[in-house]
This record gives C-alpha cells, sequence and structure tokens, in this order.
C-alpha cells in the first residue's frame, strides 16, 4: 500500500517529490520552506478560514503591485525579513559600518555632483552640511569612493512618489571621493514617513496595533573598487519612531549627530563611512 | 542604549512590536508565522538574490490571479500546504470517509438531478454509473443528503475553464438522497488532468523535477443536516499519477473500484459515503 500524504508526513510526502537531477541549492530551501511552512499551520492548527484569508491577502497584495508600488517588498520589510535577510548577507568586522535596507525608492543614474553642492532642489525642509570621510578598516581614506544618496523631502515623500512634481532629482546625489576620501554635500535633516499603508500591508499592520512610520533617515549607498557594498541610512537621533521603526532598520551605529549650526545651514551631521574589505566576507 | 534589530533578536524584534488590544488569535499565528518564517531564512541563509526571486515570484502569481485563475492557491497546493490544513480541519473518527481538498473547480449553483440522471451532457469520454449510499457511522442511511458533483470531462477540463464550449453545467449536478440514503447518477470515468502550469507555479514544478498532474478523480461535497460537511474526490485505481499527484490529495481510502461492465454504461463504480456528526468534530 502507497504511503500517501497525511498530517503526520505531511512534510515528507511533498519534499520526497522533488527529483533527483534538480539545483541542490533549489532543494535546500524548498525542503527547508516546506518544513517551516508545514510545521507553521500545524503549531497553530491554522483553519480553512484563516488559510482563505492568506489567499485574499496575497491576492490583494500581488494585485497592488506596479512599477512604484511593491507591496510583497513591503510585507517583508514589516515582518523583519528584509533586515534578516540583510544581516545574514552583510555580516561585518568590529569597527566596519552596518548595512541596513536599500528599502524600494533607491533610483539609478542619479545626477554626480561636487563637493559641497546642495542636493535639496526644491528649497523646503531645513538645510543641513551632511560632512565626512569614506575610510577603510586601519582608518585610512578611500579614494574613488562612489557615495550615491537619497533622502525625502520636507512632505516625507521620495521624488519618486511625486513624479509630477519638479525638479527631477530633488535630495537625490552621487559624490566621488577624492585622495582625502572625505565627503560633503547640503541636503535636509530628513522627517519620518509612514510606508505606503492603503493596502493589506497597512491593514494588516493596523491590525497589529502597529503604526506605518519610519524614523527620519538618509539613504547611501557605496561602492569603492576592492570593498563590499555598503547600503545604510543615517538616522537622526531625536525621532520618535526611533525606537519602533515600522520596517526595523534602526541600528545604534546608524543614528548620527545633527548639531544645530544655523549658519550657512541650519543643521550639520558628521558621520564617517567605514568599508569592508572584499576578502573579509564572512 | 534601546535595543535594535539583530540577527540574534530578530523574531523577538518584531514579534514585540505587536499591541496589547489586538485580537489574541492574530497575536498567536502571526508571532508564529514570523518565527517560522525568519527560521527558515536563517536556516538556509537566504541569500539577497533569493530573497528577490521570492519577491518576483509572488508578485507574478499576484498578476496572474483573476476570478478563473487562482496561482497562490496553485502555490499552497503543490506545497502540501492546502492538504495540510484540511488534514488539521477535518480529523474523523475510523470508518468515517476522509476529506481531501476542494479544488478551485468546484462552482456553486448546479443543477439538481433526479437520482440516475446523466451529467454528462457532451456525450464524450467513457460513460460509468456512480453508484452507492450516503450512511452514518453506524451504517444507517441519511436522508435529505445533498451530493454536489463535478468532475473533468474526457479532454481534462472542467466547464469552466471552458466557458464558450456548451453545454453548461457539464459534468456537474447535484443529488439529494431519499430515506434509503442511496444515490445513483451516470457520468464519465474521470482522467487525469494537469494543474494551470503555465505561470510560476509551473515553472516552480518544472525547477524541482515534478510533474503537474493529477490523477483521475471525481469531486464530491456533500452536506447533510447534523453532520460535518466532507468535501472529498473518488480516485480511479489504475491512474498512472495515483501515486504522485501534484497537491497530494489521494488518500488510500478514495481510491474507488471501477468495474468494467459495458452495459447500459461502459463502467461502474459503487462507493458509500460515510459522513461525521457535527458533534464528533475532534
Ligand atoms: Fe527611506
Ligand atoms: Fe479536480
Amino acid at each position: 500500500m502507497p504511503e500517501y500524504f497525511s498530517e503526520e508526513r505531511s512534510v515528507e510526502a511533498v519534499n520526497s517529490r522533488m527529483g533527483q537531477d534538480i539545483n541542490p541549492r533549489l532543494a535546500e530551501v524548498m525542503a527547508s520552506l516546506v518544513r517551516h511552512l508545514h510545521a507553521f499551520a500545524k503549531d497553530v492548527s491554522l483553519t480553512q478560514e484563516e488559510w482563505e484569508l492568506a489567499i485574499g491577502f496575497l491576492t490583494r497584495s500581488g494585485h497592488l503591485c506596479h512599477d512604484e508600488r511593491q507591496e510583497f517588498i513591503l510585507l517583508s520589510d514589516t515582518l523583519g525579513l528584509s533586515m534578516l535577510v540583510d544581516a545574514i548577507n552583510n555580516r561585518r568586522p568590529p569597527g566596519a559600518t552596518e548595512n541596513t535596507v536599500l528599502g524600494p525608492f533607491h533610483v539609478e543614474g542619479a545626477p554626480v555632483r561636487q563637493m559641497g553642492e546642495n542636493i535639496s532642489l526644491d528649497g523646503k525642509g531645513e538645510s543641513c552640511l551632511f560632512i565626512g570621510r569614506v575610510l577603510d578598516l586601519d582608518g585610512n581614506p578611500i579614494e574613488g569612493a562612489r557615495i550615491d544618496i537619497w533622502s525625502d523631502n520636507s512632505d516625507g515623500f521620495y521624488d519618486v512618489q511625486q513624479p509630477d512634481i519638479q525638479p527631477k532629482w530633488n535630495n537625490r546625489g552621487i559624490f566621488v571621493t577624492g585622495a582625502d576620501g572625505a565627503y560633503s554635500f547640503v541636503g535636509i535633516k530628513p522627517v519620518s514617513y509612514p510606508i505606503p499603508d492603503d493596502g493589506p500591508v497597512g491593514q494588516m499592520l493596523t491590525s497589529l496595533g502597529r503604526h506605518p512610520y519610519r524614523p527620519a533617515h538618509t539613504h547611501y549607498l557605496i561602492t569603492a573598487s576592492g570593498y563590499q557594498k555598503l547600503v545604510t541610512h543615517t538616522f537622526v537621533g531625536d525621532d520618535p519612531y526611533l525606537e519602533s521603526d515600522t520596517v526595523f532598520g534602526v541600528k545604534n551605529s546608524l543614528v548620527a549627530p545633527f548639531e544645530r549650526v544655523d549658519h550657512p545651514t541650519v543643521w550639520r551631521s558628521d558621520f564617517d563611512f567605514v568599508l569592508t574589505p572584499v576578502e573579509n566576507r564572512q
């Protein structure tokens, strides 16, 4: 008598069905996915009605996805999966700047600017001088580091969320370090903002008693030959959402000083970025 | 210093964010989901690229869903989750007919037929007399049991998959038992068919070295006052896919005899359905 599917041997029934000649990494990942998925359903004795709710949730999420909206990434972000994958894949030695999530608002092709230039093109918000150096683990400057920067405007929106509002590339720019590894640019002190919460993920957050806000931050993507790509933010330390970032992106080491200077900018934020050599991957 | 998200305390970081006054069942289910989701990512050290593949898979699956296509249900089916949820929620005492998955092709509102009537309206396929009784656990007939039946046509398609082909309600019908609990109808000996495999789930099955076929079966949804709803199939015992049903729906007890009789129908299949009292829910 063949052994068919049963509650007891559900994982084995599914995973033994995989072919012998398939990609071994795929086999490993899928076997683990099935194991954990089934363990979840068993642990909570998932009801038929809850399963239907989940199917509906995924379906509505999929229907909402288009070029400028990715509900599944929001889901991954708000369940901490995005930060977990980021952490697993970016373990760094002490002293190196930590990674955090890329987020959905990075755009390729921002204009390359001269050091010190102003990327806040709409004239709104409180101006801030961002200044520091890109260093290696020994504190030596890194020349030719490419610093791609983006932040929201003073209303809490990235330019891609308001495509009809000019000027283009507001609060975005790329800066390349010289021999001293130094960088500086003028932007705005960023403001906290909610992730798009008018869809299934927003409903989920409401049901869980959670808010949709991210604490104020400036995004950085820093690349330099021979070094690991650094995807990170700096955070404003007095933000009310700092300890409840809805995507769990905050790390202690990424909270930057924001000093009120009032001239020539309102604020000044000093932060050094420390890159990890490629060969140091753990 | 606040404790932010880290690889080590990722589950706690997410689950501690839930509000105090939320639905306790939702809190239980979501906490378990996060625990298993994170354990999966950690167990396999999920890479950023694999995460992106998963986001793309879910997005394409969502875009494919419409009224007549539910890719997320196919995903749940092919990962054994649908059968697992079915099993968890339909534990039955010995002697009771076992449940199996409803599948995506049930339609409300099929015509009610007289006992013995033919539901195969297109005249295709090998005719079969389906005959038996609806009984309680003690073997007594159940009067007024409503038997909703559907199967594919001889080309392996349900009528809803070929909406342009007449007649309507081909291979569907509802029969209501009398005092003797007996039922009989003429249909066709069903044929094996592939689940819709031109989408992400089909690609997944190919990558896993799996075929998309379901062994030949006839669907039954049986309801009677005071008894648990029975959602099940009967299977044709000599089907080549019986031991590799792509949705894991086969159970030993659901394999029905198909006897060649040649007159007045080509085949005859005898099967009794045994319903479980509502109060016997386990
Ligand atoms: Fe952001
Ligand atoms: Fe079917």
